[in-house]
């Protein structure tokens, strides 16, 4: 899948943005791994995946600081205009957005550890698999997304988030009435429920990667405005590209 | 205070840049104000005052996105170099921090909002007040520090995130004893959680600020870095600067 991302950005982009762009495709890639692991660390009990997870986030940070780096230096030094200077204020925004993901994995990987002494939680595992899946599946997408420079891809992600916070907020009240009406295990519980809410904020974070995309793609800001002005946008935008 | 800041920027730095730091001050000033509207809000269950927070996220994300352009433009027309240029992105990068602040401070309101019909908590509200009196004067501060270029003020915010996330961590376990030992009030005290948490996501985009301004100051990137290596830092700047 790489290989095949790198073949979409070099035709569209010089070397030095195309590196920086693979680079950006490489730190979502692996962040998208801390999340998926640090649920299966939770889920599975395994305490060595728990701390790999915890570990590895210096790797996440590292990727921000030399993106951050580099992105610095692309403006001051090759001063891009107009769509390869929005592409590398999106790459600076959509990194911070990785990083935040990347914390709110090693997060999981936190209480992961913590219920191997505090005891694990009679509920809410497959929802935070099912759950972690979806929005493993929306950076996956967003990533997609933004090295075919795919608009309706891109819509897609923003649409799912929709979705997963129904579900969140759904299996939120499922688990409060759980514990009203049996309290032995409130402890673990809440724990399963920081899993699922820090779960939710990844889908946050893809999301905002993904609209960072449109922006790029469509010259527009489409954060804030609701989905079917989205929707309408893109619409009109690949219109306008078939219409080329 | 404002006209204070006004003053000490304009001697910095041309015209266009100093408006878009007032704009991003403003934008500060309005957040922490939201943040501490929405616990009034909450402590006092005071509905219309919630309502008001809720409906004014809509201006802090007017401002996200009017800074968001005037970046862009400021970046494709000036071509700010050295420290312009790490300004501007600084501005793009902890405009973003601001705009989640005003996420959370809606988020709280939600929650005022929802208590009214299920119930007040028998605990936690002197403590949400506490931390969040304690992190609306993080952003105040790093706004300060800011409109100063002071370091040394940038890097006590930074200092205070950690004690946030102490007082946060054993507030939340007093909570969960208080409902494993009287289980009548458990939605509600969940709900007050749910609120303790977004105060304490707010003293982390403060210190995310706040990082970004010492960036600024000292063009080096503080981020993941413990705080005892940013005070060394930030000490042989300071001496730097003396010795000029």
């Amino acid at each position: 899948m790489q290989e095949e991302y790198k073949k979409h950005i070099s035709s569209r982009f010089d070397s030095e943005l195309e590196s920086l762009c693979n680079q950006f495709i490489a730190m979502g890639g692996l962040v998208e791994q801390q999340v998926s692991d640090a649920v299966v660390a939770l889920i599975e009990g395994n305490l060595e995946l728990a701390k790999a997870v915890m570990e590895k986030d210096d790797v996440v940070n590292d990727y921000e600081r030399q993106i951050d780096e580099r992105v610095e230096l692309m403006l001051a030094k090759r001063q891009p205009a107009a769509g390869d200077l929005r592409l590398t204020l999106m790459l600076s925004k959509a990194t911070t957005d990785l990083e935040r993901i990347g914390d709110e994995a090693a997060k999981i990987a936190r209480v992961a550890s913590q219920m191997d002494s505090q005891g694990h939680s009679p509920r809410g595992y497959s929802e935070s698999r099912n759950l972690s899946a979806q929005v493993c599946n929306m950076i996956h997408e967003a990533l997609d997304a933004f090295a075919r420079f795919d608009l309706e891809h891109a819509l897609k992600v923003v649409k799912t988030d929709q979705k997963i916070d129904e579900e969140y907020a759904s299996t939120m009240r499922a688990l409060l009435t759980y514990i009203l009406e049996d309290n032995r295990y409130i402890t673990q519980v809440i724990n399963v429920m920081w899993v699922l809410r820090a779960i939710e904020r990844v889908g946050d974070h893809a999301r905002n990667v993904a609209e960072q995309v449109i922006y790029v793609i469509c010259g527009e800001d489409v954060r804030h405005i609701d989905i079917d002005q989205i929707q309408r946008r893109v619409e009109s935008q690949s219109e306008a590209q078939k219409g080329r």
